[in-house]
């Protein structure tokens, strides 16, 4: 076997873990997986597991690190617009992706495998913090806006709705409910002409 | 023993066994409280709690129920200054008040022993849409705020915030964050003569 053929095999194998771990962390939480049940959910040996993860804990970690990666909008933008497109991205793939499934299961239990500044809370204020930098060199944001605030504050809205969807519609309706925070941060934070050009609904979270 | 003193003596009990729920709750989580173990704590029989209720999912459903009528504002008021002194009340109890972090623990798991119209995010909207159509007719709010948008935003990111707060803080910073929240909503949604007169810190919210 040459060594590029057992570097395709380990990057598969890799993937296909990090995949039964999300299902299984999504089912199960973190208290209620295992090696074991991940290993079954691959169809791998203990061994095998254990080659690419020293623990569930590191794979949690992983998953949990994944996430934003993942949340890739399907349109190029940027500031303000860029802020909307990767919640709604979010919002649309959170219905189907078992990855990110598994990192919203796993939030509360981010504590057990994840050191402080590296949790998702902390990751997803970075992000948006980036994309109001640009608003704001935009001139699309109103004058004094706190922007570490409202990078906050969406994180934490869109953490407490995902739950909340999740409680009442199985998370349906949650590209709905982020699109309704906007509605209501928008007049607050934007200059109007910046909000009006503003574009949401299916097309900037899940593309056609 | 006189009616009276038996009364007397199944309220007490009826106490102690909410707290010592809310405790084992707010330890343990739902799936790892037990009625054996709430028993113990309250320093009760088995057969006394059974008395009492007939189940954990009983007692965990009363526990979220009572979640609200705890919250009381140290300070007399209205309107939006209601809807502000609410949330920080809440925030600063949070910190100790064991019944409050039981129901905070318990918000992931309600789907199994709360009805969804029940569940505590249903419970503080309406409380705080209450709050908004006071404000509305004082003429607190812009034209057109969009009153169940602006309560579901606030109830999902209180529910973020305290997460977050409780990962990375202990919840500490929860009343700083529920303020900054505030701080970001008001220009959009309340006439900035409104705004203005509004109070904050911890006299709203735990009195002195």
């Amino acid at each position: 076997m040459t060594r590029t053929v057992k570097q395709d095999r380990a990057v598969r194998t890799r993937a296909a873990l990090i995949r039964a771990g999300a299902e299984v962390f999504g089912e199960c939480g973190f208290a209620g997986a295992s090696v074991t049940k991940i290993a079954d959910r691959a169809g791998l040996t203990l061994g095998a597991v254990y080659f690419h993860f020293k623990s569930k804990e590191e794979l949690a970690r992983l998953i949990v690190a994944e996430q934003p990666k993942l949340v890739v909008p399907p349109q190029p933008s940027q500031g303000l617009q860029h802020a909307v497109d990767v919640t709604l991205t979010w919002a649309y793939q959170l219905l189907d992706d078992p990855v990110l499934i598994a990192g919203a299961r796993l939030v509360m239990d981010q504590d057990q495998f994840v050191p402080p500044e590296e949790n998702s809370h902390q990751q997803w204020t970075q992000i948006l913090l980036k994309d109001f930098q640009v608003a704001e060199r935009r001139r699309e944001l109103r004058a004094g806006a706190d922007i570490q605030a409202i990078a906050r504050l969406i994180v934490s809205t869109c953490t407490g709705a995902q739950m909340h969807a999740y409680m009442e519609s199985g998370r349906a309706d949650l590209p709905h409910r982020v699109e309704e925070m906007w509605q209501v941060l928008l007049p607050g934070i934007a200059v109007p002409s910046a909000a009006k050009k503003l574009e949401f609904g299916e097309d900037r979270g899940r593309g056609r």
